[in-house]
């Protein structure tokens, strides 16, 4: 791609930008030295050359695209692999964040043998079963994937059809899939790349169902490639976007495999993670409580776990949402060229609104932190609340939109009211249904949005903390306020049947909010380019004709287009084939 | 692909439908003999066998799936011509509706031939014009297009750069693309299909614009198709979805055609549009208006086309938007599977939320209606106002959720009183804005909620007609007045903070409503099925593994994935060129 020359009018924009910018980049990676190993890394890759965008992989046919996808994982697993001191940093890198996203923006259909496979065994499997197996998986002598939805099965584990029964005269386990719907469905790579795999099926031993296990089971002939007898295999096809990946589905049918196959350590846990300010800042936070936690678990104490799972689950379902609807509006602002695979803004919103889905489907991760409220709701008022809970027991008061704390009371007095309100509702419920369980999914509407409603709560408050920070410069702390600001602002008008019922919040503030929006629009509209570059996203990452640094949007459009396979013959084919006889045929 | 016996869940819930499918089929096409023609087009085509579902287009490089697109048109062009009674009818099936969508999913490169270049000819050319190239265009000796859009310029037709200047000496226009942004693009059919196309310029005569008028243009040699000298043609590229439109760009370079290619009768109107139930009710309504006044139109009578504009755009505006956000709900209650493009949800949701952007940018339409709303306001009390706006003089009433009536009339008080919000602000614009335009820009955010509110009465109040209409059967009003009280409290409890503050509604009524709500759910879920299946869109037009009429989910996921060209092999050639050499490598 040419190097165009920067836009004037982003220049001028640029030159105004009232703070520091490398001091909000490096509050947003999360300190100094991480913006540091980020740009070491970004800079390894990119200088390899291996971001250049080489073909157009949204005109290739799903065959060329994934023998290009393999081609370029390969490659790129080599040059991280080549740097001796950092490989695993690299590898780290290469499956995740920006540099990720510059280097394979659809995924790889070898990021599951990293970020599953390979943890899962460190996690699940015994010694003995590292020392056979991981240092092959690292060094790429087997490639493998994870195995546990199914095409009938997803967020309920429980319920997995795929079994497992153990077959004492011969120390073996039995695989089996017994129906169509206990086939395997999903695991990134699965279908044409992984010759194994850690699969969870239903442990059987003497007649009895023992729960869902994971196993550790081949699924292709190291040599040749070709399935095992017994296993059905293949891909699952196209799909709105991570196209990069062969995703598979996989059947058995009695498939046998030796009993030391079964993983035996204890389960661990893995949290998944955020895009815009508010959220980086929460992000921090959580993964700093995840980091506590964690060493408290090693020490035997399980107290705050409740508590991370709650947090973490409901923001999860939260940012993954406001980000697709974000992405989305931002597509359709863009207009006919947001529709154009070159924004980039098409694939972005598909690898997005994908996470509202997987590792926890939104509206069960919502329902989680329900319960989790309910809990506290129920707790004894002589045993305190975990911190993040604390607002629950506070008393409602008269709150104001106008400063920091005012807008978090706000948020806390109207989680507070619409969490005692399912809770009203649950209990009337659970009198007249014939089982708990039923009483909850009658009332999973007005859970779900009292969760919501905790998870914004919890948003503000954290956010509120970070502009507080004492460490932040004045200039750069007046823009954190007006993002806070409107962050805030901006749920309250789009929630503004809550905080009336809810809030305590009256018409005339909810009036005074839709101005004040406009007035703190019209205020972070001069520095928006600023804060963006500040996000420190180069365009080999963005990968996007509407969002690169020089803005040359048209200039790159148009390069983009020409560039099309389509467009290497000024006549198709398909003119002499078929056109030109049906426009003769009438003559 | 194999016939699938019906779910046997979904033959129990069939049995119960508690009224006429037939009734609801031919009231939501609007009449038994629209109901009875729809259904003989579909025979007639998909008898041909040119639904079958034949390639998986989503696999197909941009270059294959162009050729298959082609083939596919030219052979359903033949079959539609070859029923001569019919031609015309066939042809408008085959481009458009459920018929349209079994045949070309993704649209088809002569859609534009069909849809835009003959009625163009038709509407603006003059009898000698049509004359000439009417006849050709109908017989496909030539293939037409209609460039309007720039790269640089969409809704803002008056912005158009593409200059055609009148040489007087040789009586010829010259058409020219001044700058890059001046360029052509998105046009179906430009790319690689068309050789012709109605292209609109700025007429220049004398030194002096005349605003953008449409210039008949040859852009290929007839015969060896090569792109004429001084035209740049091309085709734009890959796009979130409608990937079966060869969309194009196209520049002019001092490009000469005759002084008789101008098209010079008057302009004329076309109106797209809907979906769901309460859509095709409204939708009906406006056809029929938009009859009446056509008619009135042609008597000289001008007076209703500003209400018929107003309604038109804002239920675009609002239809589109509707449908694109319930589209989306809907794939991801699907979960991962809704993400398959075997589902067809990608697809399904990428065409409609296109029609969020395209023929008017959805924001601009809600002005349009803002703007007429606003001139109904400021009008002469002694003057009428249009009978769909009547409701903005009435007085505010206490309103109730409870009865037919009493939602409209809440509907109805909200609209009213957010429009006199949003004409408050204006006014106060105004007075200290130094441009009446630059006001306008100020209140957009207040005009177009109140725009939307409007469109939301409108579609309140029709459907609440609709429903009260006297020919339908007591049975099928039952279902409809459930469908009409659910939509009307979805949105209430959606904009719950509108109608608190401008509805007069109260917090006990939201309340209310929102368990209102969970019973008309319950209400409805058994008969939904059978609401459904009355919309009778034959499975070859819905293309949908999840949503086919006998409901066997997984068995057609699972086929539709074993079809995917990736698994013809067992083993991919990248196994062997790649996989195999990186596993060895580190032996």
């Amino acid at each position: 791609m040419k190097d165009f020359q920067v836009n004037p009018d982003l220049l001028e924009e640029r030159m105004l930008c009232p703070f520091d910018q490398e001091e909000l980049t490096n509050l947003l990676d999360g300190g100094k030295q991480s913006t540091e190993e980020r740009r070491r890394l970004e800079k390894y890759f990119l200088q390899s050359g291996a971001g250049k965008p080489d073909v157009d992989i949204d005109a290739l046919g799903a065959v060329e695209r994934y023998e290009y996808d393999i081609k370029k994982s390969t490659e790129l697993f080599k040059i991280a692999q080549d740097n001796n001191d950092g490989a695993m940093a690299n590898i780290k890198a290469m499956v995740g964040g920006g540099t990720g996203a510059a280097l394979m923006p659809d995924g790889t259909p070898l990021g599951l043998h990293f970020i599953m496979f390979i943890p899962t065994l460190m996690g699940q499997g015994t010694l003995d079963q590292q020392a056979e197996w991981l240092g092959r998986a690292w060094n790429m002598e087997i490639i493998g994937t994870y195995a546990q939805t199914e095409l009938g099965h997803g967020t309920f584990i429980r319920g997995l059809e795929t079994t497992a029964t153990y077959d004492e005269r011969t120390q073996e386990f039995i695989l089996h899939s017994p129906t169509i719907t206990a086939y395997k469905w999903w695991p990134g790579g699965l279908g044409k790349t992984a010759n194994h795999a850690v699969v969870m099926a239903q442990l059987i031993t003497k007649g009895q169902k023992r729960g869902p296990h994971p196993f550790f089971v081949q699924l292709r002939d190291e040599d040749t490639h070709v399935p095992l007898k017994g296993i059905k295999i293949g891909e699952i096809g196209p799909k709105l976007g991570m196209n990069s990946n062969d995703n598979g589905y996989l059947g058995f049918e009695s498939h046998r495999i030796p009993r030391k196959h079964l993983l035996m350590k204890n389960a661990q846990i893995l949290v998944p993670l955020s895009m815009c300010v508010g959220f980086v800042f929460v992000g921090q936070n959580l993964w700093q409580a995840y980091s506590h936690i964690q060493q408290d678990i090693e020490e035997g104490n399980f107290d705050k776990l409740p508590e991370l799972h709650a947090l973490s689950s409901g923001l999860k379902a939260l940012v993954t949402q406001e980000c697709a609807d974000a992405m989305d509006s931002l597509r359709r602002a863009c207009g006919g060229h947001g529709f154009m695979c070159n924004s980039n803004l098409p694939r972005l919103w598909g690898l997005v609104t994908a996470s509202c889905t997987y590792e926890g489907e939104n509206t069960v991760l919502q329902l989680q932190v329900a319960r989790f409220v309910m809990k506290c709701l129920d707790q004894d008022q002589s045993k305190p609340l975990p911190e993040s809970m604390k607002y629950l027991r506070a008393r409602d008061s008269s709150s104001t939109c106008t400063t920091i704390r005012g807008l978090v009371l706000l948020f806390q007095t109207t989680a507070r009211n619409m969490a005692l309100k399912a809770q009203l509702a649950l209990k009337a419920n659970e009198k007249t249904a014939s089982h708990k369980a039923y009483a909850w999914n009658q009332t999973t509407v007005q859970l779900s949005l009292a969760a919501l409603a905790t998870v914004r709560a919890h948003v503000v408050s954290e956010f509120a903390t970070a502009v507080e920070n004492p460490s932040i410069s004045e200039p750069l702390r007046n823009i954190l306020r007006d993002l806070f600001e409107l962050l805030a602002l901006a749920w309250i008008q789009r929630f503004s049947g809550d905080f009336l019922q809810y809030g305590g919040a009256q018409a005339v503030q909810i009036s005074w909010v839709q101005e004040r929006i406009l007035v703190l629009l019209a205020q972070i509209r001069p520095i928006a380019v600023s804060v963006v570059d500040a996000f420190d996203i180069p365009d080999e990452a963005l990968k996007s004709t509407l969002g690169s640094y020089d803005g040359r949007v048209y200039e790159r459009m148009l390069e983009a287009a020409m560039r099309g396979p389509l467009n290497e013959k000024d006549v198709p084919d398909a003119f002499h084939k078929y056109l030109k006889p049906m426009m003769q045929s009438n003559l």
